[in-house]
């Protein structure tokens, strides 16, 4: 018995009056997910409680299994293993955006115009050979990874993550200075250290001929970096351990990326798979089969909807949807549903008019050989909320999945 | 954004014989309340958790989204501050009620006829005139606060909660004697003044005009002060830091303000709003209006429909909550619900067979600007059921109405 976890990325939403207060998922088009539905048992699911908005990072985790609120240690750190850069236990890791400011610091552009991963790279490889003033005994590791999305990891003895932000996460705000945010000596040597960073990073931004190349054809400079999130990598048990199985991740996104590793999942990279709205599903769909050929358990995760979903692009996040359902389509093809469960849900509700993650609950539906299937027909917000599941958190889903496979232990005799 | 909470106190009920097995809300005319739930998501909701009876303390403090069972120190003392006692840390205070017993201190009646404010208000004063024995060194204030209730607060160094109550909490026992409920010198103390307190209270009254008054007119006299709940204030985190919002609370009732105050928020006194069936609903109405324009959340409470049930008044418990419909037809009227939540429920289940509180869950309904709508057209207790909100819990509301209005942060990034 094996189980396929599909999550599409902020793929709930609320009503939408353009759309008669339907959701973008009761919009699309989505024979695929509604046969899940139909032939599953569905509910609405909390990623970590009634109300509360979560991260990709602190859903994924509970999606896993593992209590968030518990085992959640930041986000710089997840995204940093996520692409691919060793973070050692003491390390502190921050999440950075390539963005665009104004001479007064003023943020115009918080994604530098979603630059490229051509010019990021470049961008990036600059930034990598500043050197760091000698007394502190630090290194670091700059690396970009989608678009603007960059991480900073700064290695060395006695570090803290209680240092601010200076991303300020608004447009029209003042890119902010880093400070300590305790007392203690670790907090201001890591402050001192990325407050060094920034400045250095931003000087050789500004100079860099990739900037000027793009102000030239029109486009914002990426002329600052902005970090926030520092975090360090949490110490977790393995889901195979947790479990006992083998399991692996198909998706490009780092942070979800990121949060696999550190349950020690394999990462399996998919060409094509990019995490913006061009990934190729397909490719996504055909890796995950030639996954289960290997893994009991196989996560699949799609980003592209939560990007739309952030932009408040509504019909591009019902055109994803739809991607999806294709993807699910091939999947229903392919996978052997004598004994292999598919479960289908989001990790959270992203509004497309409030542009943000929000505490609504998520839609799941599992379908496979022995699932009490339930009347619920269609797969979306509201119709999934009849469904034999109820309503169920984000933690209880992998025991239930696992359970379906004959992977849990008994409590008790 | 905006949000107002409304709490009919023991509004919910079980199936009753003598109306064909429906509950009085389901007996009730309710056109306003059905209309919120099929305009909105509706749900069932446990204050605590299942199965479990919460007092409205307890209860109140779940629905403004604080974890009951860490926070809650007993009753008296939030009774105390709500009926505008200043009621200091280490202070210890009790719920009292104004009672009669007969020459073997049997309970005849433990609400003294319901007395009057009038009658409770004289014969209190007098009670704040009992001097303690001096070794003490401790301090006492006594207040009257609505019909046969009162509050008692003891002051004064090394003080205790763990002493045992006066009151049997039944007809037909006798009054109890306060004893400490641990080895402390500290209990010992608080028993001995307390006890002290008890015998004089009991002389006074039993001399008192107002009491031979009473029992000229065929009334029955007042003549013992029952006390129970010994408790102290607890230190919980301002609603207004919790949330991000301003807050503030409509309601007459001493001990859900005095839960409202120590949430540290805005008490709003309505002119006719009394805590008794008489309550003038169409002031409260307004006056939450009021309250909307400079606060981004109301909590509205009316405890009628709980005193019906305790005295097992079936048809005055559906009348108050017609009454409950008329107000709420007002809120609906005056309410822009464009920028507005509004949500609906009962802070516990109180049956009037059994004139408890029991430990079924209560409906809620929530209606505004982005909500799920759900497909449930009555608002009661089996009809709310069938709705989108599934089963929550009472700690899980705020965060949901949090997250409506904008002011949850995300967990995780």
């Amino acid at each position: 018995m094996k189980a396929v976890l599909v999550i599409g990325d902020g793929m709930a939403d609320r009503p939408v009056k353009e759309l008669g207060w339907k959701t973008p998922l009761e919009t699309a088009r989505r024979p695929s997910l509604n046969q899940i539905a139909k032939t599953g048992i569905c509910g609405i699911m909390d990623p970590i409680s009634p109300g509360v908005p979560p991260g990709s990072d602190t859903a994924t985790f509970a999606l896993l299994g593992y209590d968030a609120l518990a085992v959640y240690s930041g986000r710089g750190a997840l995204e940093a293993v996520g692409s691919g850069i060793e973070v050692l236990l003491g390390d502190v890791a921050f999440r950075c955006n390539f963005a665009t400011v104004n001479g007064k610091l003023i943020v115009l552009d918080r994604r530098a115009g979603r630059i490229s991963n051509e010019d990021a790279s470049k961008l990036a490889e600059s930034l990598q050979k500043v050197r760091l003033k000698k007394p502190s005994n630090a290194e670091f590791l700059f690396k970009n990874t989608i678009q603007h999305r960059a991480t900073l990891v700064v290695r060395g003895p006695k570090l803290s993550t209680a240092v601010s932000d200076s991303d300020p996460e608004e447009v029209g705000k003042k890119a902010l200075e880093i400070t300590p945010l305790d007392e203690s000596s670790e907090a201001k040597l890591t402050a001192e250290i990325v407050k060094e960073l920034m400045h250095k990073f931003r000087e050789v931004l500004m100079q860099h001929p990739v900037n000027k190349e793009r102000v030239k054809s029109g486009l914002p400079p990426a002329n600052i970096i902005l970090c926030r999130g520092a975090g360090t990598i949490p110490d977790v048990e393995p889901l195979s351990e947790k479990y006992g199985i083998t399991a692996s991740c198909v998706g490009a996104a780092s942070l979800v990326k990121g949060v696999c590793k550190v349950a020690r999942m394999h990462l399996i990279d998919v060409k094509g798979a990019t995490g913006t709205p061009q990934t190729d599903f397909k490719a996504k769909a055909m890796a995950t089969i030639e996954a289960l050929r290997t893994y009991d358990f196989v996560l699949l995760h799609v980003k592209a909807t939560d990007v739309a979903s952030h932009d408040g692009d509504i019909s591009q996040k019902i055109r994803l949807i739809e991607k999806i359902d294709q993807m699910l389509s091939y999947l229903l093809d392919h996978v052997d549903l004598d004994s292999t469960y598919l479960a289908v849900t989001a990790d959270h509700t992203t509004s497309s008019i409030t542009r943000n993650h929000e505490g609504d609950p998520v839609p799941i539906a599992i379908t496979g050989p022995y699932v009490r299937r339930d009347t619920v027909e269609q797969y979306d917000e509201r119709a999934c909320a009849r469904g034999g599941l109820n309503r169920i958190r984000g933690m209880d889903l992998m025991p239930i999945l696992m359970s379906l496979i004959g992977k849990t232990k008994k409590f008790g005799a």
